[in-house]
């Protein structure tokens, strides 16, 4: 119903039960986050592991973290039991590693080791994405079978996507859909009915390109298989959905010189620390800008009226070279841009810049020389915005790409680095030109 | 099988149709985008109306329009015929509207008005992003009716997701998952069976806000309603995974100064003509930032050395404050930041600020101590320093929630004019300063 948070509070309901049935459990959950601990843990005392775990999941990490702290390690051991093994180690990720031993401890033998096994990978990885909760056949398996099974199944009915065939040694053999399933005479065989070709991704594959799969082939769930080619669990959209919107996110904070994931309801210091390297950094690129200007000082004591243009010359530069590299930067993320077409793209920002520059360059000239009343200085000024900004795009396209040649993000490349380059090399060429021609400014 | 281009080169088939077959629709486009386009024409020449269907829709949208342009409008009424309504509008969409008309005139008369209704909603909402196939029933049919319609079906088996319920003047009264039908006796009547709690959204609804209900929720698909709460299409997690790379793309854009999408491929001019309006608004804002500094030319040529720190003043302004927006941005438009948490926000934000301030402005004091070994410059230097970064911080985070205030995207608030404003106030600090503390500097 997606009704307001005002509209669904518990208080017209004569208990948290009764509210809880009523909505869905990503409401209760937004609605939970905005009570102070206290009634959370009041509230939640109210429902069974069952409900728990459903409501839990669509916690926040901070306020997942802070809850799972004041539960029990017997009750989380129940609850965690309830979940979906992907939800349950990400709840488990958030707690003490002392705390986890215990939890596991008191879980069912098999949960506990499924469990540990997915906690082992990188959890930027279709392994730590992965739940191990799937459909899984075998090829002699008949149709009839397969509905049986279904109709019997105690978990949720958002699990049922594909179902997977697979060999006696949990190879992967192939893949059916549920109306595939339905349309099927009963006692066929899921070998003569499977489409082999099935798409998968390795359990080691980033999480960012198992987006791209799923995105590319349109899937509601990909098969994560190991080195072995066995099935080993499936990672459904509503996670792609999720690593989409993290991997996003990380490449904005980056492009905005923050490392990584910024948490805005964490603590202030916490944030502090990310964001103050990338200021030193910047520090020490725009003091080494600076030494540029130093370099001319005395051309500056003669003619000061140049500083005035020092602003629109980094400013312009600044911000046409963040262009070019927004352009690669987001082509690269979503895979727009091949390897091949790279050179093509080039020479096409080459062309953008000349006429921009040109754009650009001559109106600034023609400010300049209403403004100033002086011929040497608006040639001055209007060919190093010409030359800055022809540069700015050669240095925003070529720097994200060489980056990403060595494997690194090219979002980290936006920001800091990019803005020192171009402000260095274009007030260089503003002072050298000026310098060139100061006997006639003076 | 996610396979490499090379290894699907149709060369190993006997035909185009072959390799087809082995294919996935996805991968096959990929591959015909990477041909010229004599070579893609003939290609498809080879495949009935189906299975073109199948294959352009994972054609982008400039492919899309050049191919549509060269296949006869007859066959064009079979291709979108043979599609999903969404997927037939997005076709459509890309060609001009005569032969639209054309198109709409050669195929059957219902089809033709659905995606003539499709048609004329903002295609940034709902109603644009909606297809009218889905899978509807009455409260009073049974169970056993929907498994034979679902079997009769021709449909594609990606389309059930859910089974939703109407009544008979199409007002939407229910969802039922396809695992309840499985479940439930044979001849049970859907109204006792239905979820009446549906998520839903309204036809006019931004794209955005659908993707954010559909992630919440952990929905496959979202169903579309109009103002008479009639069900007319819905929304499935294919289309929402679009939605969402499309609107970070957009909101990337923005914060870099560059209109809306950018297409890669597309013709450069394109690109000069959503870049140039930018660029004008900060070419006026750099020379605004320069009229600050004329102000104080007199100040500045006595002790041109100041000029050396307008650079570093400028890039931490500038940057500091991009973080603080870039973070206050994202939580806007992943709903982490709710209106009632913004004070909080902003006392964060401010108290980061102060820290990073101190840091920053007591590392540039010793700086410039050591290398121009002049006290007053560096206390000047320091303090404008100081006072920047937390100037910075607080419009960083004002900026963009009074922009979001008056129903503006607050992405657009980056780049240019947050900029602007942080350098004019930077600059005017530091050379007030310096003015004032001018007699013991000379």
């Amino acid at each position: 119903m997606n009704k307001k948070l005002a509209e669904i509070a518990p208080a017209k309901y004569s208990s948290f039960y009764n509210f809880y049935y009523d909505n869905y459990p990503a409401d209760v959950a937004e609605f939970l986050e905005s009570l102070p601990k206290e009634k959370v843990l009041e509230s939640l005392d109210q429902l069974n592991y069952e409900i728990l775990a459903e409501i839990i999941i669509f916690f926040d990490n901070d306020f997942k973290k802070e809850i799972a702290a004041k539960i029990s390690t017997f009750k989380l051991a129940e609850i965690l039991s309830a979940m979906y093994t992907d939800d349950a180690a990400d709840l488990l990720s958030v707690l003490k590693v002392g705390k986890i031993k215990e939890i596991l401890n008191l879980m069912k033998a098999n949960k506990a080791l499924e469990l540990k096994e997915l906690l082992e990978y990188d959890d930027q990885s279709a392994g730590g994405r992965m739940t191990t909760e799937f459909i899984a056949f075998y090829a002699d398996n008949s149709v009839a079978e397969v509905l049986t099974k279904i109709k019997d199944l105690i978990i949720e009915p958002e699990m049922i996507y594909y179902i997977y065939v697979i060999s006696r040694n949990k190879k992967l053999l192939g893949v059916l859909s549920v109306r595939q399933i339905l349309a099927a005479s009963r006692n066929k065989e899921l070998g003569k009915l499977m489409n082999k070709n099935v798409v998968q991704v390795n359990v080691n594959l980033d999480q960012e390109e198992v987006a791209k799969v799923l995105a590319k082939y349109d899937l509601l769930a990909v098969p994560v298989i190991n080195n072995y080619q066995q099935l080993v669990g499936i990672i459904t959209v509503d996670d792609i959905i999720d690593i989409i919107e993290e991997e996003t996110t990380e490449d904005l904070y980056k492009m905005s010189g923050t490392t990584n994931t910024y948490d805005i309801h964490g603590n202030f210091m916490e944030g502090v620390k990310k964001r103050v390297p990338w200021l030193f950094i910047l520090l020490i690129g725009g003091l080494l800008s600076g030494t540029v200007i130093n370099r001319f000082e005395q051309a500056l004591e003669s003619v000061a009226v140049l500083a005035i243009f020092i602003p629109v010359l980094m400013d312009m530069g600044g911000n046409v070279g963040t262009q070019s590299l927004t352009i690669v930067v987001r082509a690269l993320a979503t895979d727009e841009l091949e390897k091949e077409d790279y050179l093509k793209h080039l020479l096409n920002e080459f062309k953008s810049g000349l006429v921009m520059g040109v754009l650009i360059a001559v109106s600034l000239l023609l400010i300049t020389l209403f403004w100033q009343q002086n011929l040497s200085i608006a040639f001055v000024v209007g060919i190093s915005m010409f030359t800055t900004m022809v540069t700015a795009v050669i240095l925003g396209t070529i720097i994200p790409f060489i980056i990403d040649y060595f494997g690194i993000d090219p979002a980290v490349a936006a920001g800091p680095f990019i803005t020192t380059l171009i402000d260095i090399s274009g007030l260089f060429i503003y002072f050298s030109l000026a310098s060139f021609l100061l006997e006639k400014l003076v």
